[in-house]
């Protein structure tokens, strides 16, 4: 990538790692809010409050670069997804994939091949999206009254079942909301299929690109 | 494509936009139908009106097209899709998915490239056919007496975990025409984990050809 | 292909039709025989004679090619597929797609691109192998004093589940002959999945070879 | 593969078969050890000191290699993989594939294509850690009180549809460490289906590539 010099690629460079952060700590705080619910003293009001700032961080970012881009309406068209994400604030994680790319770009170290980077990035996101969703499940279905996903335990076995596109049944949400979330999972669960898929096919034609080599090994286990 | 100029081929073009709204009155009327099965005064007979006012449309618009083609009964066997459609209107409103593309070449807008297109158009061909085959599979099942699909957000579910062929197994078409219809959403949801992986596979090889350029980006999250 | 002229070559393309009628004829008994239990008279002794008639002619056909392929104990171990059939007699009707192959050629019709040919073979296939197992399972369970798959009907609903690979598991082998036939199925589900997805893969990749042409169009509903 | 000579790689070569036999005999008397908990005599004392020998060869293998390899503690980030294996040693048995290979090498076989390499090491890979999972699952799983897999034959069928993604949910596990073995196994059947479609893309493509020749044959059945 030619280095962008606009203001807007300049900002988007240097908060980068602020908002890596601040994705994190949003995670986390989301995390605690959820698992801990007897948190005794502040411990419940100082999550709502890291919730909260870290929600307005990501705001003043998407005005930010609204302004920088000189764009008018058409910003919020142009960056959907970005406009998804500041009203979905727990999709912001799955944007540390690309942080954790900008990092390995800048320490220098020797790329990986393409196949071998998306099952990165395929393993990365699914790891971020199943324990957040797994997460916004969980407090969703554990206090309904016909639930059969009880603990978190629970909500990760089915989390995993779910991204695999296995479907045991023997755990599924019953709440609208916690099946609303089980579509985005479902619908994530198809496009990492893709990209393993893929990635794995990809693998395969390069190889076929230097076909007969005795170079052609298996994936390694 | 370069502009076909048979009678045949402008029919196609002028029968387009009034076929997709007739299209979308048919899905509508019959959305009505199903879901508002106490509807007051003439409500459902107007639906029905609409119902077999849009099969009459669709019915004339396959006899001009058998009838400008100027072929004989080669016709039934070369257009089987339309043949099926004609008897099956309720897959219809997948033609909107056509008329989209028409409408986006119309406007002139810069295309998108390949593999977004094919996303755009596995996606709206899911939603589509996934709302039509909740309306079907729940206007068969709600009434049976071991149901286990009881509500149409039961069908939803239903649906969304058959089409990304999760199957949980929670809830499942008992009646035979049911089952039927969610054989035909399967195999649908099978040709989508297809378009889904097809068109991953393809966008990484195309990063592929142009490989060790620093714009081989995650896909966006 | 230039044509063979062996003496096997000669056998198999005249053997051809003849073993696709058997093939029919061999799938036609064992369904009569499975669903029907009841059959009067003479009907039951006859379909047992068509199943070990027909089995007979397999074993003549491998007998025969064995002599004339001039090979010694190794026409087994290069020929393990037909091995394999020859003690899997339900499996012959899959070669019917071969032979729906070979009419295909010699009409001279003008041959449909690979990736729509794959789609017919693997759609073919996957209609002949779901209609064979669902009477192989049927046949194991509806007897079974604990089974869930009770009826033909029901045998055929399950099989479309597991083909899809959405597997609701509302409906599950339970005897260990029933279940070793659904081993089977799914790891034919899996390579229909290869199948369907690798193809819409390369069809996807042909277009992007002559792409920004208009006639990019999207996969015909 | 150009033969490397140093020390590591000579080293490599010849403890590749006995390690191969050592991973067996790991495999072996952990099935022992778990399906026959009546052994009587010395037979379960035997099957724990297999296996503590066995691994312990697996530890000074993997300390050789890092001593031959001159890499200090990089070795283990290097090799996390075997790392993982190391304590992991249930995975071992997978590196049976890749000593499959190496004999196919050495006996100077005409080496197959390569889709249908990857065929056989997928359906290698998915035997083998079919079979260890469905062990460790089994061992987990059956003695819990509220468990659905009970018998060893409910371990394997459970592991098909697992590793198939079809997932009837018929029998699930319920233990913590069944789950997280079970969830290892998702990852292998995603993978696993990867292999199968991308290798089935490959082959296609590569027939595209020589396309219009007769000899475009459809998957043997």
């Amino acid at each position: 990538m030619v280095e962008d010099d606009s203001r807007k690629a300049r900002w988007e460079r240097r908060a980068e790692l602020p908002l890596a952060i601040t994705s994190m700590l949003f995670l986390a705080a989301y995390a605690v809010w959820v698992l801990a619910p007897g948190l005794p003293g502040t411990g419940r009001p100082a999550c709502l409050g890291v919730l909260f700032t870290a929600w307005g961080v990501f705001a003043v970012d998407y005005a930010v670069r609204w302004r920088l881009s000189g764009q008018g309406a058409g910003f919020v068209r142009t960056h959907a997804l970005d406009t998804l994400v500041l009203f979905l604030p727990l999709l912001r994680p799955l944007r540390l994939v690309r942080a954790y790319q900008a990092v390995q770009r800048r320490t220098g170290r020797p790329r990986l091949p393409l196949y071998a980077r998306v099952s990165v990035y395929a393993g990365l996101s699914a790891v971020l999206l199943g324990f957040t969703g797994a997460l916004a499940v969980y407090q969703q279905e554990h206090t309904a009254p016909d639930a059969s996903i009880r603990t978190f335990g629970d909500a990760l076995w089915w989390t995993c079942a779910t991204l695999a596109t296995v479907g045991y049944g023997d755990l599924v949400p019953v709440t609208p909301l916690g099946r609303a979330v089980a579509v985005g999972m479902m619908m994530c669960g198809l496009a990492l299929l893709g990209a393993v898929t893929g990635s794995f096919s990809s693998w395969l034609l390069q190889l076929f690109a230097r076909e007969g080599g005795d170079d052609a090994k298996p994936p390694e286990h």
